[in-house]
């Protein structure tokens, strides 16, 4: 089944304690377009500049995505400018220029609007549902968000989560949201006011999803050369979503896998400057690392059984 | 087998954003031998003062936990006063008083030198290496340290560790110990000095353990009701230590498990102030918590299947 996504496509530039790279393909809706292209259909709705390399169009094309909602409009395209600290777990923003997706306001195509998946970048809440309002009958809707609409237009914010099925945010903005110190209070509470499932983010420390019925968690891929953590929430949204979508089921074990192949994009994402690497895997490859993440996580067998010993009290 | 435990005994006055308790049991070998006591015979060696309460002596006797080793002596008992912020994630120390502690010797009596297992606390590490020296032959040494000795032992700490079978420490431990920002690459670099497992542990976000051919990573248990995290490293290092020496083994797929024991114990000991909740469980309660984990980090079954969704390309 098909993804739409809505987001952001912007030019990068990113300063991390292992070099700089300047204007690279960015946004959160190329990271997530990325990642979930190798599951499922995914056609993006976002807007560039006239100074949008067409080189990046190509990039985006070959990996099937459709972008026949990448509009481009008259102007410059988004740019960002960060800087990251030594552990790679902080980061300044350096540069912000709208630019054209100051006025981004998201029209859908007659194809757009059947599509079954829809993930909600972290853009304007208020955005968020008119998006959701142009579509049919999605099966799945997903949707991140970011401090700055939780500190400013909470109001519309919680309106949005009232709507959507899947919140993907980080454990910051979980208890920055819920206004609670304890991440599992305050996820309980984000689940009471509308979404089914709360995926949250823990950057290297893996992920903690709150489903219907159960808790998951895992821990982050182990990588040693972690260069550009730059999108790895929108890679690991993207194979999220994929994945679901591609399986078109959301029973508790596919959301586990889901969670897994998210983390698995993401963890290919961080080792290189900007989206290239994420553009050039291979089915086998990732695959792969989902064998490896089994690998990591695994302690027992299925059966429940395990060596009973020491018993003595 | 049986686990012979050094470090300190004492009495901690502990403020956390959810109530204060003066003069609890604390110290490193209590938490470590409560945990412990559940899967194997324990002895301690620590060393308390004239004032240390009788009850809390019959306490620990009724755990099962050999204290021919916890010598009193003339003067007070060490004490710790601390004090945790409103997401228990940072503690500042706001008093030590060493009193009898400052001059512990551990001097072992025989039957402590023919343990199998020996974990260290958190102490001199010169002090580590003599209790090592007095040992026969254990099958397995483990040992914790901290920032201090790191800072202010280093070189007598690296002798230490190129002497040990097992390293407990947490992530900032880690990073300041390697001078490596990288946690994946501060691990390989620590087993490269002597140890041949090295368990981080990351508080709220789990544990990863580096073993000789494989790394292992889970999510802590997830808490509501986190009271009190003093303690939570001992007692992992308690549940660790004790599932290893009760089932004799120190394979892959056993540290896997004791890992998860380990964190059982740090799951219970969380939920309230001192260590009486630790020293009242039952094993049917242990068990039922470590299934839970299963149910908390599993995500496939062990026969490698999974749904092969999505392979467009």
């Amino acid at each position: 089944m098909g993804i739409l996504v809505v987001g952001s496509v912007a030019l990068d530039s990113v300063i991390t304690p292992f070099g700089h790279k300047d204007e690279v393909l960015g946004g959160s809706a190329t990271y997530f377009s990325l990642a979930a292209s190798y599951f499922a259909e995914v056609s993006m709705v976002a807007v560039v500049g006239e100074d949008f390399p067409e080189a990046h169009m190509t990039f985006l094309k070959n990996r099937g995505i459709n972008v026949s909602g990448l509009q481009r409009r008259k102007g410059r395209t988004f740019r960002w400018k960060g800087e990251y600290g030594l552990d790679l777990n902080t980061r300044t923003t350096l540069d912000t220029q709208l630019n054209v997706f100051a006025d981004f306001s998201p029209k859908l195509l007659s194809s757009h609007c059947s599509q079954d998946y829809l993930f909600l970048g972290n853009i304007d809440p208020d955005l968020q549902r008119s998006v959701m309002e142009q579509m049919k009958q999605p099966k799945l809707v997903a949707c991140d968000t970011m401090n700055y609409w939780i500190e400013n237009k909470r109001e519309s914010l919680l309106k949005t989560l009232a709507a959507i099925d899947l919140l993907v945010i980080n454990d910051s903005e979980t208890k920055e949201l819920a206004d609670e110190p304890n991440l599992i209070r305050a996820a309980r509470l984000i689940l009471s006011w509308g979404p089914k499932i709360l995926v949250i983010k823990r950057g290297e420390y893996g992920v903690l999803m709150f489903g219907p019925n159960s808790v998951f968690g895992i821990p982050a891929f182990p990588i040693e050369n972690v260069l550009d953590p730059t999108g790895a929430g929108d890679s690991f949204a993207g194979g999220l979503m994929g994945y679901l979508a591609a399986c078109g089921a959301c029973d508790d074990v596919s959301l586990r896998r889901a969670v897994v192949f998210g983390s698995v994009m993401a963890s290919f994402n961080v080792t290189d400057f900007g989206p290239e690497q994420l553009g050039n895997l291979t089915r086998p490859e990732i695959d792969a690392r989902y064998r490896e993440f089994r690998q990591l996580a695994s302690f027992d067998d299925i059966s429940g059984k395990y060596t009973e010993v020491g018993s003595k009290f």
